[in-house]
């Protein structure tokens, strides 16, 4: 057995205060770090690596170098009935959702809709965290945030779009929410770091390098490359409107932009969507069930969230598997050293 | 040249009256009738042909079989500031959209954002039409509606899913709307049937025939196949979220469980989102213009909706195409006759 390879199992609430100390050692407020730290942990839980501990050095040094603020607070820009804004001031988009959570809910249980923007901000995770536990509360849920330009567009040469993650969580009768969270490109950015590393080359149609040529190699996407929407066209229309609702609704600079000014990367929007089918006289979690299981008679049970769910089952039961090297990241940068890879 | 290939120009007024008296002359109230007739000939005046004139026999068949009712008028169900709901009581969505056109608009304007919800009616049109005009008025827009069960989901063995059309429009400054109109299926309905009138072969992928194979014969996909979504897995839960937004949301049956009861094809639903970028304190057309340039940057203009205006243009201008047998159907339908094929 290598030492790579060699593992240990973590209570939940283990990783979780692991987690924190490496935030709050390198320039995380405690309040801005804990909805951060929860929603890697989440991800490690549930078997997501490519958006769990993988991601913790990438928040580490957005904040080292002054390019993300691990201290300002969230502050609201306007409210409507049905619309809150929310400025994250070059921050993270984790707290200005955990602190609107409660009212965005209720203005969705007064008005039969609800919408949250957040603009200025950071969000490198998953998303599905951010809106599970919506459904949890009897609510329809989706949310999307831009990132980067990284993605080509209807045939375009440079990348336009950002991966443009967006995510959709519904409630379900007996059983867990429905929740699907997905990248606007083939394969997400995580994925493509998560072969990097790994060494492992990439189905054909994923991504082009610098020159505009099909690759399967990671780092040539990284390098200066682009990805592709999932299902040409159609996923393009797919990531434009998620750029607008996103980066461009929120007020936030849309990838794009930024780069063509020559600026850093740029700050990127969330928009939240919530419903609450209440208001239409209409009880959906029966409903989807039935959907559901229609949709799993072949028994290939490819359903979304099946396998976060089965893998957050063994995580809680067992503890939490982290490699020897993902725990000797943690203590390193709790410790503030330096030496690991960011990406 | 054939008696086929002979065609006529007609102006848009004149289709427009054409298509309304085939439509009276067939069971349709004349309110009724308006606004499906708008949209069948938007979308010949666009080149959308698959969208046009070829559904007339269809509408015409369904209130004439007693499957859908050309005279009912749709009824509002509930109300809240941000969402309306709507029973169409088995008609169709184009008078319950239009009637709500106004209020959801003003609703829209007050709270940021405003859902109608339409049940149990009947959508076998082009989606655009229906959202252009919010994009017009400055409105970000999104709708979606379900269909009878024709598309597999994340590997089923059956159709689960309909093609459960999107579209979403934006303002854009100095231009008309961005607005795309899609199928979650690789393939639309309305290009199946064109490509089984037309005697084509279908691409791979896009496919399977009664018994699960993969075909190129659109005939075999009619007769008891199933269609695939777009993009794979990533398509398919596009088609959920449109299964769960449009029928179960809007109180409708959805395709499934109405196929799985041995009922009709299903009543369906549609979903109509309006924002108000203003109410954010964002312009967004000014962004899109800038987003669109960027996407434009390859001159491949598949940019969404940029066909159809050039078509419009070319059609306001010199008048709209159509077919001798086209010209001839619609003589037939406003004469009573049914030798035309339905589907």
């Amino acid at each position: 057995m290598s030492f790579e390879s060699f593992t240990h199992k973590v209570e939940y609430g283990e990783l979780l205060a692991m987690v924190l100390r490496a935030l709050t050692e390198n320039g995380y407020d405690e309040r801005i770090a804990s909805p951060i730290a929860r929603t890697i942990v989440d991800c490690e839980r549930d078997g997501v690596s490519s958006h769990g501990l993988l991601r913790l050095p990438g928040f580490v040094e957005s904040v080292r170098s002054g390019w993300a603020d691990g201290r300002v607070l969230p502050s609201i820009v306007s409210e409507s009935p049905s619309m809150r804004v929310v400025d994250a001031r070059n921050g993270f988009t984790h707290l200005a959702l955990e602190e609107s959570r409660a009212d965005l809910s209720a203005m969705a249980r007064k008005t039969g809709t609800a919408i949250l923007l957040i603009r200025n901000a950071h969000h490198f995770a998953a998303l599905w965290p951010d809106i599970e536990g919506f459904a949890d509360d009897g609510l329809l849920a989706f949310s999307c945030v831009n990132s980067r330009a990284r993605v080509t567009a209807w045939g375009s040469e440079k990348p336009v779009f950002g991966t443009n993650a967006s995510a959709f969580a519904c409630p379900r009768a007996g059983g867990s929410p429905v929740v699907w969270d997905q990248a606007a490109s083939v394969m997400s950015q995580g994925d493509i770091l998560l072969a990097s590393r790994d060494g492992r080359k990439l189905p054909a149609g994923v991504g082009v390098d610098r020159f505009g040529v099909p690759t399967d190699d990671p780092n040539a996407i990284l390098d200066g490359g682009a990805l592709q929407t999932f299902g040409g066209v159609k996923g393009a229309s797919i990531a434009f409107m998620i750029e607008v609702l996103a980066a461009v609704l929120s007020g936030s600079v849309d990838g794009f932009d930024s780069q063509a000014q020559g600026t850093l990367p740029s700050k990127c929007g969330q928009f939240v969507l919530l419903i609450d089918s209440a208001r239409a006289g209409v009880d959906v979690a029966v409903r989807v069930e039935s959907l559901m299981k229609a949709a799993g008679v072949a028994g290939v049970n490819r359903t979304p969230g099946s396998r976060r769910y089965d893998r957050r089952a063994k995580s809680l039961a067992d503890g939490i598997v982290i490699t020897e090297s993902a725990r000797q990241l943690l203590e390193d940068l709790s410790a503030g050293q330096t030496k690991h890879r960011f990406s």
